[in-house]
């Protein structure tokens, strides 16, 4: 076995530590002796780091054993990792809506809040009704805000990597806008900014649709259709925070915007208006030939788009989301389009986490925050060596 | 310092011979000295290792110093990084022609080699034209084959991992091809496979108009366009391969392919007829209205397609390829284009390597091949650890 020796005592405490919570984590409780066995760190060095962790409160022994273990006198002590000891938040901060998912440490899920907004709210009352709606979900989990430990975030717009909305057309004021730093006052813990479509993405990835597949492509549908990418598992930004912004690819075909291209009448819908693209899909079901024939043209399109993604990156899974009703029509068409011409098709699911999908997404983006910072043994380590 | 200690002692061998490889090949001829000074290892070791590079033939004592060295009595002997003991191949297998691309260990380029070859060869024709090739370049720079160590191909299609033509439209016989495989006969060394795009994309990189950039989409314009992509300076492949293969987009707007958009008649053009392309392409500078029409027409649809890539991936650069003529009459359009629908729009430039951007690339992951054999000492390490 190769061994680390010398170096800093303080990385090397912190590289055990964070080699005994993984292990914690990853099984039920364990006793000295079995952290010893599956760590390879030897008595001493655990106790100690038990002792640090039990201190920090990420640790907690675990309740007395079964009866079995009960009747042998006195059982070894067991301990757990404590993911009760903090909390984590993902926050959907849409047009119509703010969504709250609190979770603890381990990522399991505590509660699921939704606050319905008015798509035309200026700047500040927007962001006073995220704060209103954090601080009621708190209360009703009964959860304190000193336990957060990280906030993760989901909006519209490209998103640069300090938290700032380079551009947004989906809500008043919000090109431009420092949100991670106007939403970090409200919190001692960081605040982590991610495009919705790309938060999405990452939601589905960890607990919807996209389980299992590494290479996707999450399509936010809508007026304003964005996607967001994983490739080998890993958020695909782009160089300037803005891939998957396929929005503008309809204006390349002149005058075929989505908002025309839906529109049973002769004037456009408007972009932002999700009940009348609702009635559009649901006239057309009922069998009206304007809805029928704008449901097709705006399907069209949407196919075009996806088409492009799916050539431009080649992903395994293409998941639809983003509207509640209409997108099991686009289903089908956009297989049988992919299948067509793409030269090798990928598969295409329905988004399985719906309108949780960006909170999802942005609550593991504070998750994988907190994963960094406490089980992180493998780049910890490599960075030694460096 | 943070030292490896015990493990497998052939492997500590390995890593130490790269670490000292590495410094010699970052600079000028060292002392063992100063090679002592410049990898931290111990003078016994540094003396062991450049022992056993001297006699692998990846290090020679370099020629004798300068007069002001030879002044002062007996100099300290310098070694070199022994580039000239090995050789790489580069080579394009095209539809119109085949290029060799011969070069040393250390990448420096010794030769360059163009066959033109018809369009329409069966495969083993066009397999024999690549060996011939091969064998006249060889002999032309005097280089032996037994010194090759790598030989990177690019050609058309989708290529797997194990060298494999999945689909290529390009040349006859091609899909399903086990091009890595039948290659692999005439080498000892191993050969590596790669789509065309993701070569040239490779190429510009490396030695093009991509140095410095590394989120990039390398466009190999063409009546079937393709595409390759860096992402963060590697290779963005997709999972089946066909990331980039754009060539299919224009199908969706139906009648849409180059070959009838760029047709001055009522008849497409044949699709791999470049010369016929150069024409329209000339006659449209001449002020021909119906070539100008053409040409606006398949602009417009390459612009698209572009565009479509930019969207889903945001690159800082698009590099345009693939073509001899025409494609300066494309930058200023697709700049245009891109300026007006990308939310961040990348800059444009046209390929520095022209016609051998493809071979450069092919050459380049040969040299990468190398480069992980001989120096790639962080992840030697960093595995220790796993």
């Amino acid at each position: 076995m190769v061994r680390l020796t010398g170096g800093d005592p303080s990385l090397l405490r912190r590289i055990n530590s964070a080699v005994v919570l993984h292990a914690l984590r990853g099984s039920g409780p364990l006793t000295l002796t079995e952290l010893t066995r599956s760590t390879g760190l030897s008595r001493p060095t655990v106790e100690g780091v038990v002792e640090g962790l039990m201190e920090s409160g990420l640790v907690v022994e675990a309740a007395a054993g079964s009866a079995d273990a009960r009747k042998q006198g006195r059982p070894a002590r067991r301990f757990r990792f404590h993911a009760e000891s903090g909390h984590l938040l993902g926050v959907e901060i849409g047009v119509h809506q703010v969504r709250v998912l609190l979770a603890d440490l381990g990522g399991r899920m505590l509660g699921s809040y939704c606050y319905p907004v008015d798509e035309l709210l200026d700047v500040d009352t927007r962001l006073e009704r995220v704060r209103a709606g954090v601080a009621e979900s708190l209360r009703r989990a009964e959860v304190a805000r000193s336990t957060l430990w990280a906030v993760g975030v989901g909006s519209p717009g490209i998103v640069e990597a300090n938290g700032r909305v380079g551009l947004s057309t989906a809500m008043p004021g919000w090109t431009g806008l420092a949100l991670g730093e106007r939403l970090g006052r409200s919190f001692k813990c960081p605040v982590l900014v991610e495009n919705d479509a790309n938060a999405a993405a990452l939601g589905e990835h960890w607990l919807g649709a996209a389980r299992g597949n590494d290479d996707v492509v999450f399509v936010m549908a809508g007026l304003s259709p964005g996607a967001g990418s994983l490739i080998g598992g890993r958020l695909h930004r782009g160089f300037g925070g803005a891939a998957g912004e396929i929005g503008a690819l309809h204006l390349l075909g002149r005058e075929a915007t989505p908002e025309r291209l839906l529109s049973t009448t002769d004037r456009p819908l408007d972009p932002l208006d999700e009940v009348a693209v609702t009635r559009v899909f649901s006239l057309a079901r009922e069998g009206d030939a304007r809805a029928t024939e704008a449901v097709r043209r705006f399907l069209r399109r949407l196919v075009h788009d996806v088409a492009a993604l799916a050539l431009a990156l080649d992903p395994e899974l293409v998941v639809l989301g983003g509207w509640a009703t209409g997108l099991d029509d686009v289903v089908e068409p956009l297989r049988d389009a992919l299948a067509r011409y793409c030269l090798r098709p990928p598969r295409v699911a329905l988004s399985a986490l719906g309108e949780e999908a960006v909170a999802t997404g942005a609550l593991r983006l504070a998750l994988d925050h907190v994963e960094e910072q406490l089980f992180a043994v493998d780049r910890t380590a490599a960075a030694v060596l460096r």
